[in-house]
């Protein structure tokens, strides 16, 4: 522990000093750090909790109607190593909000992959007083973040159903005065399955070291979580792997680009990734498989593309370069290529104006397998996503006698391997063991370069469209970041006499006072006129501030009026509170 | 500062000694607090956020769908006295989660009174570089409650709406290492009210002071708030007044006794309220109002009470008694009797076992007006509640030439007056200008002893055959929080062969481990047997672990089943997997 270390370091100095000194200075020192971090702050005290802690009881608040919406804090979250199960002990400061239908079919999902049956929470319910009946009580103190990793192997879903619902869900927790991001809570990953490759990612977002489902059970131990956090956001995701419907971008995807780079800047700093020393201002990389799912012709492939644009072409692979290597070739690239598959996740790092190409073989639709292409389009990004498929049948090398996993075919009916054969397209299908996609998905491919360097071609031509259109990353935030106009102020109405002898109503308001810091190239009003004791009112879109509206209006009613600010024809403020307007016509005196 | 006084203290100290072992000292000890306290903990930092802090833009978290079921937690909100509206700045580090439809008609409800038009939160956007137009910053760091006060006059409206949401709000959001509440959190209290006469009571909840808009106006910076949440839980509500429907007990109150009384223990240790020294076991006390509403014969009553139930009266009132002082008195009480009124309220702080008599004037039902039965009768308060009624229109004083709002009629038609002063019941209505309502609600009433000794002696007969009944507010905690029990375990099936030569299905489980726990008076399982392939399913209960099905079973085909157990005929736990059985029937060898 630092603080000890440091401790230490001063008895040392001072002992030198004096041992009178010391004295006063050790019990002062001792006690000011008590005050200061049991008084003055909110995290870890220095009597840590005890098992009394937990006998008061556990508490869980959740918001949301199912597993798959709901999200949960508890106190005392305790898991018992010898059922496999976590418990809630029922004591005298027991709170529970939130958990109705806890059992249909579970309280909450431990993954950002939602209503999977693999990821549900459940706890079991005991009195406190059965904690007597725990021999052993480990405490897990300050804020722990309980959930599943769902695939730790594959890039695509490290980054996507994990890292990046885990920044989201700790921002959330752990904002503070001390900045959006706080390094002090504990990941605990209950999915089971060893560290992986790609354990380091996941330690970027603690100073502790995770906990894994086999150290609680190792340990024997009834685990008791302090302050424990259920779960992971399911904000950030944006794409849906085919378990009920045919895989694709999510519904309601509310992931921005922006939030993305701020995740993507978290990871520049807590992966120490810097500057390539790469002295190319424009270079492409291109990613290489080296295990399966081959480009045969990679090194034809590179040459073209370096004539074409003139730049060099940097080949990674999971084999030669670390994930962190990988990053920072990829922040500074301006082309990212590859064949489909998780390594392109990694566009997320590439910088604003990038393009990215994808390669699909033989009979695989790009249409519908578009992780890749929805990420590099969401608001924001500013990347031009691009994919080449490989239409020549005799351009694809096929594995039929692979394992099944790995797209072999041998195992099925003779008829059904032949359909198989000579499909041009596989159909859409549901996750995770069609055939045909294991199949096709699995061949090599021989890249046609005159169409594939058209698709490049065309792809940095869109680039080149795309920034002319956009103002760059730091100064148009109020693309993907609505800034809405506030309500607009001082609405007077009064009774005007037209010239053709009718009444009008003569509407006049000031602005939102936050509209001079909007971007508003376009300010429109929508003015709502009814009568009063009337259900139906009069909707107007005005370009002013004060107008004079006659159609449907008569001296004597009353009207009810409603405006509100609009911003760039889409961007709608709130309306103002109703004005009763009374149109009472003052005849001229004689 | 605490901190620094304590640091002065060391340097003086230490200058004593030696200014070599000083330099030394304070440079290490610097560098040691800030490691401790910004790496080690959550809590405040040293150096406390500023201006930078903000410039990074705001950020806000919400859950639920609409302003009424919402619950938000901002990072950076600002309040401008100028504009007298919130503020969210939009910079590199903003987030937006669940804000959708925040303009109908708001974000989120600033009180605990569910979508209340002028309890409305919203904020006004700004990009983040429009900060430097704020001279003057003024950072509140740690933890804020923003929220309304609904009506801080009225001690029913000021410990339902506000006392007990703020509880449950605060408990949820400050419980840690330290316990189940934390008292560092600051109090932001925006209705715009002057404090008020309970303003001790919102005191409670936190060493600080609070703050009011009125200090935000008088202030004229900008206040930025940088870990804000706002609004009030609803959790602990149980009453609606009437706003939509006539009032009454709000629709799926989910608040128990149990949760209230987590909340007056707390009062007892935060208003430091101790036994009253009384020397009586049991008494009565008998709340006097001294405004209007008068019990006019009180003393005639309070010497009734005494007789009959041989117990001494003791009288309480706002003006001669402070709240910590009634509820010291009320703690202890065996009987609380009062006229209809919030000092009703306080029965939350009578002992489990103990009852309470409201009184309503003539002409007034006491089932339409029920918030103090409501909460006497939550599952887990242990109250036995009686109403009794004043029937004898004789018996009733009214008040005609009131003001409006304590019962005047003066000021309505003849006609309107004559209808009031000859209708029997107030029927039902809206709030809050009913004049019938309050014309009634505002009688003073000679109470009928002989009627009333009856009511009280029913109510105290009802109690005590509810306490046979009940086990005590310690031990039976499962009659209001559900503990429930886990999945059964060890499902097994095999095929027997009947004795009339049908084949039968065995199954057999273990009981949730937890069963042993659960004060499981009866314990039954639900079994669900489905035929492959079918739809519909058999289910049956049993009292037993292990049973031969034999309805419906044929042998060579296979069946899906599901266990579950249900303790005490209502309590269900979930369904375990879905184990498969395949009937084999093996001939016997010959």
């Amino acid at each position: 522990m630092v603080v000890m270390l440091n401790l230490d370091m001063i008895l040392k100095v001072t002992w030198l000093v004096t041992t009178v000194g010391f004295a006063v200075l050790l019990s002062d020192y001792l006690r000011l750090r008590q005050q200061q971090c049991t008084e003055d702050t909110t995290g870890r005290p220095s009597n840590l909790p005890d098992r009394d802690h937990v006998q008061q009881g556990s508490s869980v608040w959740c918001y949301g109607d199912n597993n798959t919406n709901r999200t949960c804090k508890f106190s005392n979250l305790c898991f018992s190593p010898q059922y496999q199960q976590f418990v809630f002990f029922h004591g005298e400061q027991t709170v529970t909000h939130g958990t109705h239908n806890r059992f249909q079919p579970a309280l909450v999902d431990l993954s950002s992959v939602p209503d999977h049956n693999t990821q549900y929470f459940q706890y079991v319910d005991l009195p406190a007083s059965a904690l007597t009946d725990f021999k052993k009580v480990k405490i897990y103190p300050g804020t722990s973040l309980i959930f599943n990793r769902f695939n730790p192997d594959n890039l695509m879903h490290v980054f996507h159903d994990d890292l990046l619902p885990i920044y989201s869900t700790l921002r959330q927790i752990t904002a503070s005065d001390f900045g959006p991001f706080n390094l002090n809570s504990r990941l605990v990953i209950m999915e089971g399955w060893r560290p992986g490759e790609f354990i380091d990612l996941y330690q970027m977002f603690s100073t502790e070291d995770p906990i894994f489902k086999q150290d609680l059970l190792d340990s024997g131990e009834l685990a008791c979580f302090t302050n424990a956090y259920v779960g992971l956001s399911k904000a950030t995701t944006w794409y849906q792997y085919g378990f009920k419907v045919p895989q694709g971008p999510k519904e309601n995807i509310t992931v921005t680009g922006m939030e993305i780079r701020q995740f993507t800047d978290f990871v520049y700093v807590r992966l120490g990734i810097e500057n390539t020393g790469l002295t190319e201002t424009k270079y492409i990389v291109l990613f290489s498989r080296r295990l399966n799912r081959f480009i045969v012709n990679e090194v034809d492939v590179t040459i073209a593309l370096a004539r074409e644009f003139d730049m060099r072409v940097i080949t990674l692979s999971m084999e030669s370069h670390t994930v962190p290597q990988q990053i920072a070739v990829i922040r500074q690239a301006s082309m990212l290529i590859g064949m489909h598959g998780s390594f392109l996740t990694l566009e997320m790092f590439l910088p604003p104006g990038a393009v990215v190409v994808e390669l699909f073989p033989y009979a695989v639709n790009p249409e519908h397998y578009a992780p890749y292409r929805t990420l590099a389009s969401l608001p924001g990004m500013e990347l031009t996503y691009a994919a080449w498929r490989n239409t020549e049948q005799q351009n694809t090398i096929t594995h039929p006698d692979n394992p099944w996993d790995l797209g072999g075919i041998a195992h099925l009916d003779p008829a059904e391997q032949d359909a198989i054969l000579r499909s041009i397209e596989v159909p859409r299908h549901l996750c995770c063991r069609n055939p045909e996609w294991l199949f096709r998905i699995y061949q090599d491919t021989v890249v046609d370069i005159p169409s594939f360097l058209k698709t490049v071609n065309t792809a940095m031509k869109d680039a080149e469209a795309n920034k002319q259109g956009t103002c760059g990353t730091s100064t148009c935030e109020e693309h993907y970041e609505k800034i809405y106009p506030g309500q607009i102020v001082d609405v007077t109405c009064q009774t005007v006499r037209l010239s053709d002898g009718h009444v009008g109503l003569q509407l006049s308001w000031q602005p939102p006072w936050n509209l001079q810091y909007l971007n508003a190239k376009d300010t429109g009003y929508e003015v709502w006129i009814q009568e009063q004791g009337k259900a139906s009112y009069m909707p107007w879109i005005l370009p002013f501030t004060s107008h004079v509206f006659s159609e449907g209006i008569e001296a004597g009613l009353d009207y009810n009026v409603w405006v509100r600010c609009i911003v760039n024809g889409t961007v709608v403020g709130p309306f103002a509170d109703a004005v009763q307007c009374v149109l009472k016509v003052h005849e001229p005196q004689k």
